[in-house]
């Protein structure tokens, strides 16, 4: 790791060279260059193979070297055994920043790690920040960088991530996508021969537009400054890890596809606990956290406050705080007096608030400003926030037989104008999320994908089960105590 | 409860008495009556309000007794005060089903506890199959009956649940809506008062067209046979249970809203092991393992096949499978030496299978075939098996670039049409679930609920993430231990 190092260029990069750029369907050549097009890269484009002379419209140049002014980046697609007199190429032309996106090198065997050696030590002496080999490629938000072998257009956003393999990598951004997740940087690591995946954490812990930070790590080389470099890091952003070979099996798998040692389980909980590393379970409390991490402040505490149109699902959102380390705290006499006024003689009383609506009147505003304005709690699960009037219009304009059948159509207008319009209790909650701090988690409980429309429409942070919400707020308070160890 | 009790009317009534149904909006009586014609029912419905002459265009009756005909089931949502005297018109009917909508019971006080008590005994001494009180319905494929609170149409299939939550009930129902789980019955069973859940749980293991029982269960009386009766029912097919109320904080809010006393939860646990119950941790594996165990036959044993077109869901998974008591044996020589034949030189050699895949070479169909057929695995998890040549179409046309714009609409056509065409290596697996009897779980990764499009067109079992799957697979290994456990 260089901490001098800067990928500005990399990632943004005002020009660049398509090395194995093809004409020729069935190459990633092609296909790279296809997405990089597709995505309306905002540089210049310089395709480079010496077969052809133009290549989707653009000029092709038969070599690196007769590219007409600065390249900031070279992707090379063309064979491992090829590389390294490409890699003199870009070097004598000066090049910083070359994505390898060739395999068969280190992950192969012997050869391939004496070849992947070579071009490390070549591209070091040219001061060439070189990611890869063997990447799916990079992304970046601000120059529609989609050098990308997969057809993917991620969100934007703020969020940044580093990947040590590329299929899990892009498939989170694939996962964004149907989240509401927005990236603003990816890259796949690749094998790692010169760029780290600490190199990229330190870039994008600098990184103004990042706000918060994803990782897939399998394993990283015993010389690596991951841990010390994370330490640091994490003060300034949040930052996310899965981590992929937690288990003999897992760790062996591992070693065979990104060439990494998945090292000992236990010294990377163990790291990631003391440098206030996230470590997420799995792919979607990834995203989970992610989109909770960059859209909300942290709760100050671990004291939840339930509401819920359900009795049900706030038994379950119950039992999964406490399983997770969080309180749901009894409510106080004083708030209890305030919400006698307002519901039904019979309401439970407790925490979780199980709202006994009747169909044309509801509650849940009114009770759900009391309850994030109490100072016993940190943050809110409002679970079934978003489902309002709907019954209420449903049941507006039921007439008759031939009404019914007509009236089920103006049912389904309502249904899509009420989804185009405006929901106050959502609002509402956007609203108290900004004045009081605290954040409110949406469970929207099924209802075809409502999370994501509330996401998207309101900016709410939403899931369609409290035990995702649940996960969600139990890091957030790790990540907050990490930070105030002293409160 | 009692063994002889018989609920096909209940369930599936020829006739139905909506008492309290109404012409006004904004009243239960309005919106029941409303999803039920809605829905088509196949039976007779007869509206009772003394106050309406015809309602939805149906004549209305003053009261039960007036009804022409027998009554097959009544449901009632007038206020808690008039239910005990609608019971004796009920019974004095001879009506041997009666759904009790109303609330305001034993769940909200001494008074309201008398009520139930003074409807439980006037029902039993008349012989009535008592829902509720407390319920927010209950639904029917067969008929078509939509008795629910909730606007919902519950997808057909061989699922039956009931669930002591309302809210949790229904949002499971519209959850297996988006996740193409099917439900045969469902009941909301409310207070319990006369029928309870070990009845259901007896009349769902008797009933032909109930493939899987799901149940949401908060607690049970002290008295109850759900654990003898459920032992009885494992045997037959697979009981699912999500368990409210697993936590202090938890069984107290559920003890206020189903008034059920939760009951410890090492208890439940036990009893759950040894009556070969499944326990899902959350709704979500609720409704996957529904799917699951709806579609495929049980693995019989532990021991995981893994193919993957991504090396690091292939870590994932491992991991996955580790953690939950699953064993990802190592690869024979002589399967190694058959896929030697047809993958490059360069690959794993290991389980899992990472496939090495160029763009224009598919090896998924065949290596898959030779994974399901070796005898050292009993299910195969199957990831990216549906990717196949979205890259290959999307490469195939690309050549200048007004053509780039023109091939970017011709990208989409294609696209379209191959999700419109039979993917041979999804038709594969459903082949290949038949003649070996292992399950092959798919796992399609994000991409934009494929998930969901692979199990409605070709009734594959398919997950978005690996640990979903993973989970899954989990409880299928235990039931079959549970139920062989000489094995």
């Amino acid at each position: 790791m260089n901490p001098t190092i800067n990928l500005d260029r990399l990632f943004n990069p005002s020009s660049l060279a398509m090395i194995g750029a093809s004409a020729t369907p069935l190459k990633w050549g092609n296909l790279i260059l296809f997405n990089i097009l597709k995505a309306n890269f905002t540089g210049a484009v310089y395709p480079v193979n010496p077969k052809e002379d133009s290549i989707m419209g653009f000029k092709c140049y038969p070599d690196v070297a007769s590219i007409p002014g600065n390249v900031d980046l070279a992707v090379i697609t063309t064979p491992s055994h090829t590389i390294s007199s490409l890699i003199d190429e870009c070097g004598n032309k000066k090049i910083p920043n070359v994505v390898v996106v060739t395999a068969d090198f280190s992950e192969t065997g012997v050869e391939g790690a004496r070849l992947e050696k070579e071009i490390a030590e070549k591209a070091r002496s040219y001061g060439i920040n070189l990611v890869g080999p063997n990447t799916m490629g990079i992304f970046s938000a601000e120059t529609s960088l989609h050098a990308l072998m997969p057809m993917i257009m991620p969100l934007h956003g703020g969020v940044s991530m580093f990947s040590q393999s590329g299929n899990v990598g892009v498939q989170m951004l694939d996962y964004g996508q149907q989240e509401n997740v927005g990236f603003d940087k990816f890259v796949s690591s690749g094998n790692e021969a010169v760029l780290t995946i600490e190199d990229y954490l330190n870039y994008f812990a600098a990184d103004e537009k990042t706000k918060v930070i994803l990782g897939y790590v399998e394993g990283v080389d015993e010389n690596s400054q991951f841990v010390p470099v994370a330490r640091e890091v994490t003060r300034k952003k949040p930052v996310l890890i899965m981590k992929g070979g937690r288990t003999d099996v897992g760790g062996n798998a591992a070693a065979s596809h990104s060439g990494a040692m998945a090292g000992s389980t236990a010294i990377f909980r163990a790291a990631f606990r003391q440098t206030g590393i996230i470590e997420a379970s799995n792919s979607q409390e990834l995203i989970d956290c992610a989109k909770a991490f960059s859209s909300y402040p942290l709760p100050k505490g671990n004291r939840i406050g339930i509401i819920t149109r359900g009795g049900g699902w706030g038994v379950l959102a119950a039992d999964a705080c406490e399983e997770n380390g969080l309180s749901v705290p009894p409510l106080p006499q004083s708030l209890i007096k305030r919400m006698d006024k307002i519901l039904p003689k019979y309401w439970n009383r407790k925490n979780p608030i199980d709202l006994v609506a009747t169909i044309a009147f509801d509650p849940f505003p009114e009770c759900l400003q009391m309850l994030v304005e109490w100072d016993g709690v940190d943050a809110i699960l409002a679970l079934g926030a978003g489902f309002r009037s709907f019954s209420y219009q449903y049941s507006q304009d039921i007439k008759g037989p031939k009404e019914l059948l007509d009236n089920i159509e103006m049912v389904k207008g309502y249904m899509a104008e009420k989804g185009s319009r405006p929901d106050e209790t959502l609002v509402q909650i956007v609203d108290r999320v900004k004045k009081t701090g605290k954040p409110i988690i949406s469970v929207s409980i099924g209802s075809d994908y409502a999370h994501k429309k509330y996401s998207e429409k309101y900016g709410i942070v939403s899931f369609p089960t409290p035990e995702r919400a649940v996960r969600v707020l139990k890091h957030m308070v790790s990540y907050y105590r990490y930070l105030n160890p002293q409160e």
